[in-house]
């Protein structure tokens, strides 16, 4: 079985994104028998998805798990869905800022992740690592990234999903004014192979939504 | 013109609900040349689309402004988009905590509003009306409506969407602990007037998607 | 019984400050018996509190209640003290940003309110009105002007307190990103005036701190 | 030269108090010269000062850093003031709930701290670590322990402090609903020995509040 696990390059003017900072550490690890591979994606509207694409093919992964920094976020947070929209807060790392444009024109509305989004957040937490569900990845290129690995696999019985990460220490201190949260890369890289193991754990014995966990982490708005 | 508004009962163990509270003192306004009806939606997942059904066939509106609470923001959150999926996080006002079940069997994945919302944000702005772009909804009941709404009018050209509003201060101030953002019913009042104008405005216009502003507001997370 | 309100002029690139836009709507008023004159003070170091010096000596009034805006704050937020020092985290409206640097040379290190500011937070709450007690009043030309206010009066039987107040909507509405939470300038005037009736009433009951509620409204941090 | 550490207890439900795992792996040390002691605080109103007051007199400490828990924080927040006062949000561990009442009656109102909190901010942001100056300590054990400390050192040379610190990633895990921010140990210890070598520094170049860093870290409110 193998795994790819995607992360980003650094953007909006930081040295380092904790996405890659994790990913890089993982590759080639073998987790519960599933061997992972890593690939940087780059932090551009126009490239993201080409370099994801090469990624699937080159790697031909039966999960994969997408990273993405999240500053101000606080926990591993478990993406439930990307939509099809790109409205760029900030421009990316080659200057383009769209906004509402689709991420595939004429694609659905959203994809929701086909990983065990509750069992994840479940074992993650019972293990001691903060852990919640998203019900929005935003409208920038993670969301992007998201969306377009959903439309790439769907139907094509390979899981896959994106998880939001909390900025490195080094990079919530280096902010002026009110700190931000983070989580060390040790207690992430950890968190991450928690998932894993409950990732392929799911897929062995089916991997099918109706198997994930019934638990609630909804939100009221 | 006829335009159909929404507000919820109070849920929660509240007493009352800002979305109802300005919702009843529109029933029968005029608005630009448009006539407004209004109806309250049960806080109950078994009831809420059904009451909202009848609504429609009854009323036959040309537009649908659902309006629901949403404590702790602090301004008119305007939703871009529903998701089909429902994981309650409080029981609803029967009792009944649903988790992870679709709004509708087999939909889409998610409906996008069909409102003019970055036409309506940037105006309620200028007006001196705090207002934004939410990505989402939530997954509560006030999703499943507006979830709801988005399938029932899909294809019809009836232009539909949700704006979640702020505790009211009475609300705010019945809270123990850190007090949770409010706005005054007389502020909200005239802000949904804002929003409807521009709806209207929209709605003789043409009432494309593509005719919304091109400004951003979207989220990086 | 007179009572002098100040409020502050606008700051940090705003054109209206709420303290004031309540303020000056109160001069004049007669609240249980108390009449209430008003006065702007400057939101410059080395004004404000010869300003205030020169209102006490001009009015003699018997409480002095002070009023300034505290961006992101959702409530009537009642300050508990004040501390002798000034560390500007934004240049004040002549461009001074002093640092660590005390309001009195050897003052001591704070002053309490002396107003009853759990009555006050108690029948805040009871009529509606989002009040809490807060811990810190910054240190900020507003912390600044609290404190040189309690050491004017210090010993002279003379309450003065301050009271930090939400954005108005309009402001909250100008700032980009996300939306910060405000307080319609009615809702806030009614809630100045209750509680001023407080203060009143505590007064003419001997006016002493032993007389305050015993309600718990501390932080754990 | 030798350094005191204080920790507290667990409370409020916990089983492990981050202060005091990070402070038990500290005994023992030397720090740039100095030795470091550690000593347990009991998270108990009526108990605190004692156990405090033996320890200073036991140890003779030539500074002394004090830690406390502070959920949600996201940083390694140094304490700028410590008030005279005791408003209990919750039961300490011996069910005390202290309502406005003195840490030390006919006490000064508040004690700066006598450490150098911004050269300590400084060098912790400048080595990557999330760092601030918290201008409230709040109003319960924390804050107590922080002014009986300043209390009992007043005037004697020997330099005093407070710093809270976020919760462990095992507690923000146990929390229901959204997360709170959470710092590893092994980031914390390391965040500690940091600031100890800035205040061991300090002390051998004088150790005079004059020489601390000019740099603003206040807050508008």
């Amino acid at each position: 079985m193998k795994i790819l696990i995607t992360g980003f390059e650094p953007f909006g003017g930081e040295t380092v994104n904790p996405s890659w900072e994790v990913a890089k550490q993982l590759d080639g690890l073998i987790v519960s028998g599933a061997q992972l591979v890593v690939v940087q994606l780059p932090c551009v509207f126009s490239k993201s998805l080409q370099v994801l694409a090469q990624a699937l093919d080159a790697h031909q992964p039966h999960m994969v798990l997408s990273l993405g920094q999240a500053d101000g976020r606080s926990d591993f947070s478990i993406e439930r869905v990307a939509i099809n929209v790109c409205d760029a807060r900030i421009p990316d790392n080659e200057g383009a800022q769209p906004i509402d444009e689709p991420v595939v024109a004429h694609g659905p509305a959203a994809y929701f992740s086909s990983l065990p989004i509750k069992k994840m957040a479940t074992a993650l937490k019972a293990q001691g690592f903060p852990a919640a569900i998203s019900q929005t990845a935003g409208t920038f290129v993670c969301n992007q990234v998201f969306y377009g690995l959903q439309h790439a696999l769907a139907g094509k019985g390979v899981l896959s999903g994106f998880v939001h990460v909390p900025l490195m220490p080094i990079q919530a201190a280096m902010r002026s004014g009110a700190s931000l949260a983070s989580m060390s890369t040790e207690t992430l890289k950890a968190a991450v192979l928690c998932a894993l193991e409950v990732m392929v754990l799911h897929l062995q014995q089916g991997g099918t939504d109706a198997q994930d966990a019934k638990v609630q982490m909804g939100a009221t708005h």
